[in-house]
Parts: C-alpha cells; sequence; structure tokens
C-alpha cells in the first residue's frame, strides 16, 4: 500500500489530524471560513439572498457577515446594482474576488505547514498509551 | 520607528492581521483552544468544578469536553483520584501534560507561519481601496 495515502498510518479507525481554521480578525473578527464560503455563493449564483439561502443563513445576518466584513477590510467585496425592490442582482468587486483568492491561497499553505508540523510532533501518537497508575 | 514592532505598517488605526484555530480533530472535533485552556486550569488547581468555574463552562460540559478528547484521542488526560463524595482531586496525567505542550507548540508554529504568508500574500493590502464604478 505504498504511497496510498500521503498522511496514512498503520492503524485507528478514527484517525487524528489537525485542521487550521484561519481568521482574518482587526480587534474581532473580520474573515474566515464562512465569510469566504457566503463570497463564493454570491459569485456563483449573483445573489445575495440566494447565497443565504445555500448557506442555511437568514438574509439580515448575511448582510450583517458582509457589512463586518467591509468595514473590517476598509473596502467593498460586493457591487449593488440598482435593480428592482430588494431583488438586485449582487456581484464581488474585484477587490471582493482578490479576497476570497487569497484568503484561499492563505488557508492552504497553512494547513499544508501545520500538517507537516502534526506529523512532526505528533508522530509517536501510536504510542501514548494509557499508563497503569 | 524603525524596528519599533516587527508587524506594524505605516497606517490604519485598527490593523487587519490573521489568527490560526488548530484543531485536533478524528471524524469530529476532539481538541482544540478551549480544550488545552480547560486543561491548563486543571493543571493550576487540582480541581475539574475549579477549572470549569474559571472558564465560565458547566461542570457537566467540562466533563462532557474531557470525555470526547479522552475518547477522540485513545488515552486518559485526567486521573482521577479517588476522594470524598463527588469532590475529588484531579491532576493531568502525563499523556495529558504532553498534549497540552505540543499541541502549544503545534499552535505556535502553525500561527508563526501564518504570519509570514499574511505579510507576503496581503502585503499590499493598503492598495485595496474601491474602485471607481
Amino acid at each position: 500500500m505504498e504511497g496510498f495515502e500521503e498522511h496514512s498510518n498503520n492503524c485507528s479507525d478514527s484517525k487524528l489530524s489537525a485542521v487550521a481554521k484561519v481568521m482574518l480578525v482587526t480587534d474581532k473578527a473580520v474573515f474566515g471560513p464562512g465569510p469566504v464560503r457566503l463570497l463564493h455563493h454570491i459569485n456563483e449564483t449573483g445573489s445575495v439572498s440566494e447565497a443565504c439561502a445555500a448557506m442555511n443563513l437568514s438574509y439580515s445576518k448575511g448582510w450583517q457577515l458582509l457589512n463586518k466584513m467591509e468595514e473590517g477590510l476598509g473596502f467593498k467585496v460586493i457591487k449593488r446594482f440598482h435593480g428592482g425592490a430588494g431583488g438586485g442582482k449582487s456581484e464581488l468587486t474585484a477587490n471582493g474576488k482578490l479576497l476570497m483568492e487569497k484568503y484561499e491561497e492563505l488557508e492552504k499553505r497553512t494547513q499544508n505547514c501545520l500538517n507537516d508540523f502534526f506529523e512532526e510532533i505528533f508522530s509517536d501518537l501510536e504510542q501514548w498509551v494509557d499508563e497503569e497508575e
């Protein structure tokens, strides 16, 4: 089974691994895994309300997230079109798309580091059995 | 102000930075920032109930966390002393202490990586102003 799976080990059904949740923060949380998913859905659907529905998020909670990130980041992530009453189309700004891409690069590279560190630091985890007391 | 602060930049009152929350997981979350704080408090106070109180956590919720981590990790993190009714002393096992130390090393090294990546990937963040539309 050589090379079968990069991070496989020899035993345990529910193998332990490490996951990094990356947050962008000022004095409060501004951006993270939830917000990036929201931007993805808006990018795909062209609609904040559809994006919120896809994430099981209320429309007002979705706009709260968007306003909070724009305030924290200091730039707009959503273009507002002057469409019909409350039903206008939405689209990410160039900065919004860049943020999405760069955040995902940040997340991916951090997770890769964490995977390496985890293997190194917890390499002997299988030998951590209960001592007799 | 050269060298004043390693990560300072030239402007913004509420500077953006990146924070890594490191979770140890199987098919569910096993360990993370909350649980490591709980172990620290138990280590300091010698008491699960005092540790829970210090974290504003109910005693039953504290034990839920401890049982979940022991189940996920496959070893005991707490020594149970056969003391008085419900009021026995608690102490971390050798593995519990090792877990605490190694998790913190993992967290620290991951955060250092993230800091470097953030500076690199978001180095031009100050120039992300709203475009005219």
